[in-house]
C-alpha cells in the first residue's frame, strides 16, 4: 500500500493527516504552531511532525507518494511560493522545498480556502458540483472557488480572496486596514463583536452572566447557548450576522453562480440558526430564480484542509479519487 | 470567401456587422431596436437588418457560415435561452431560433458582457491575456470574465453579473430593489445623478449654464468639458465616481486575479480623466503587489460586441481566430 500526508497550517495547529490511496484516513494528529520562529525551526517541526505521524501508522518512507500543504496566504500554487503569510509574518516564501528535501517527495502547496473547497468537492458536501463556492467562517473569512470542476486561479494564482470584498463603505473596521470588508462583517471575530455590541446596548442578556461582564470572553458556543434558550442579544446577533452574511453571498453568487455554497469553519457550527435566515435572505435578492443553489454546511468539517491537501497530490500525481 | 454575422441587441440599437473569416469587417450597420413589440416583429426586424446587410455587401445566403447574437441579459448560452431581457420585458426566450430558422445557419447566442469580453480579447485591448476582468460602463454596468482564455459561465451559465454586487451599504437606490449595487454607484447614469447631486449643493458649475438649469439634461459630454475647463463640480464628480469605481475593481481583481482589467461603454470615453485616480486607489487597496494588473480602456469601443458575437460563431465553428 502507498501513502499520502495533507498538511493544514492554521494559525493555532498544524493539522496532518495520512491517507492511503482509497483515501482512507490511517492517522491524524495536531500539534501547536509554532509562534513566530524562525522559518527553518517551523519547518522541522512540520517535518517531524510528518515523521512521527508515519511511525505512528507504522508507515516506510518509501511508501509515501507525496505531501499536500494548505498555506493560510496568498500562495502560487505552481511555483509552492507564498507571498504572505500574516499570522506567522512571513513573505515570499517557497513553503515545498524545505519538505521535499527532507521526504525527497513531491510537494504541493496551496492557499487554504481552495484546500477547503477541494476537500469538500472530493470527499464532502460538493461531491457531485462543478461549481463551488466554499467560504470558511473562523477567524478570518476564508474562500475557495470551483468552476468546470477546476480551482479558479487567476492571472497570478491569487484568486478567490473573499474576505476584503467590501460590502459596507465606512462599516466595521477590518484588520487589512478597509472598512466594511466581509470578513469584518461575517467572522467568528465579528460575532463575538456584534455579541460585545448589542450587550452594551441591551444588557439583559446571558452572555452578562457567563462572562461575569468581561465581554471580551464571548464565545461562539455561549451565542448559541443563548440563542437556543431564546436571549434577545444572542437573537439579534444572529439575525444581523445573517443579514450581512446574504449580503456577501449574493454578491458571489451573482458572480460565479455556483451549483452550491458550502459553509465552513467555526461559525458554520452555528447551523441552520445561521443558515436557514440567511437562505431566505439570499434568496429573496437573487435576480432570477435560476441562480438559485443550496447553502449548506461543510461536511468535514476541520478535516476539509487535510483531505483537500491529500487531493492536491493526487491531482499532481494522477492518483484517481474514487 | 464565407462570412460571420454578428449582432449586438442594445437598449437603442440592434448593430450589426459581417465579417470574413479573416475577421475583416465586410459591412456594418445599425438600426434602432423596436421598442417593446412583439417578439415576432422584433425578430423579423433581425433578420430584415441581417439580410440587408447581406446585400449590402453583395453576399449570398449560402456563404454565411453562422451568426452570433449579444443579449443584453441572463442568458445561457447551451440553449440560447435569454432568462430575462429586462427592458423589453422578455422571459425564457430562445433567442438563435428564430434567426436560425430564417437563415438556416447555426445561431450562437451569449450574455452581452461575455460577449464583449471575448471581443476585447481576441481582437482587442485583451489580445495575450487568459485572464480578464471587462466592466462596461453605459446605461448600467455590464462585465464579462475570462479565466484561463475562457468565459467564466457557472453552473446555470448566469455567472459574471457585478452590477448589483453591493458595495455600499445604504447607498444609492439600485434598478433591482436593493441599494448601493455597483451598478447603482458607477454606471453612466450614476455619474449623472452625482453631476444633478453636486450641481444642487454648488450652484457655481458650468452645468447650470450649459443646462439651463434643467439639471437632468446633464451628459457626459457636458461633465468631460466641464472637467477639462476646471470645473470644481464636475471635478467632484470624477473624484467621487473613480473612488467608487476602485471599490468594486478592486473586489473583483481580489475574486477573479485578472491579468488585466478593460473598461469599455459610455463612461470609458472619459478615459484617463477616470482611470488615473481609479487606478491609484485600487493600487492602493490591493493586499498584495502580486495582484497588480493593467486597467486599460477597451479599444474597440462600441464594436466589442459585435466582434465578440462573431467569436462565438468561430468557437462554435471551430474557425481559428488568428
Amino acid at each position: 500500500m502507498k501513502y499520502i500526508a495533507g498538511i493544514d497550517l492554521g494559525g493555532t495547529n498544524i493539522k496532518t493527516v495520512i491517507v492511503n490511496t482509497d483515501f482512507k484516513v490511517v492517522v491524524s494528529k495536531s500539534v501547536p504552531t509554532p509562534f513566530q520562529r524562525p522559518k527553518e525551526e517551523t519547518f522541522s517541526v512540520i517535518n517531524h511532525h510528518v515523521e512521527n505521524l508515519l511511525q505512528e501508522g507504522s508507515i516506510e518512507r518509501k511508501d509515501l507518494l507525496g505531501i499536500g500543504f494548505g498555506i493560510p496566504g496568498l500562495t502560487d500554487s505552481r511555483t509552492n511560493v507564498a507571498y504572505n503569510i500574516p499570522f506567522l509574518g512571513w513573505t515570499n516564501t517557497n513553503m515545498a522545498e524545505p519538505i521535499r528535501q527532507y521526504f525527497g517527495v513531491p510537494v504541493f502547496a496551496e492557499n487554504d480556502g481552495n484546500v477547503n473547497a477541494l476537500g469538500e468537492m472530493h470527499f464532502g458536501a460538493g461531491r457531485g458540483f462543478e461549481d463551488i463556492l466554499l467560504i470558511t467562517l473562523g477567524t478570518g473569512l476564508g474562500c475557495g472557488i470551483i468552476t468546470g470542476g477546476k480551482l479558479l486561479h487567476g492571472a497570478s494564482r491569487v484568486a478567490a480572496e473573499a474576505g476584503h470584498m467590501v460590502i459596507e463603505a465606512g462599516g466595521d473596521q477590518c484588520v487589512c486596514g478597509k472598512r466594511g470588508c466581509f470578513e469584518s462583517c461575517c467572522s467568528g471575530t465579528a460575532l463575538t463583536r456584534y455579541a460585545r455590541r448589542f450587550a452594551i446596548e441591551f444588557s439583559e442578556t446571558s452572555l452578562m452572566k457567563e462572562t461575569n461582564g468581561n465581554l471580551f470572553a464571548i464565545t461562539g458556543e455561549m451565542i448559541q447557548r443563548g440563542y437556543d434558550d431564546g436571549d434577545l442579544v444572542c437573537r439579534k446577533v444572529i439575525e444581523v450576522f445573517s443579514e450581512k452574511l446574504s449580503v456577501g453571498l449574493v454578491n458571489l453568487i451573482d458572480l460565479f453562480n455556483p451549483g452550491i455554497v458550502i459553509i465552513s469553519g467555526g461559525v458554520a457550527r452555528l447551523g441552520d440558526r445561521v443558515l436557514t435566515p440567511t437562505r431566505r435572505l439570499v434568496e429573496a435578492s437573487l435576480m432570477h430564480p435560476v441562480q438559485k443553489c443550496d447553502i449548506v454546511q461543510g461536511q468535514l468539517d476541520s478535516n476539509a484542509g487535510v483531505m483537500g491537501a491529500c487531493s492536491l497530490v493526487a491531482e499532481g500525481l494522477n492518483i484517481p479519487i474514487k
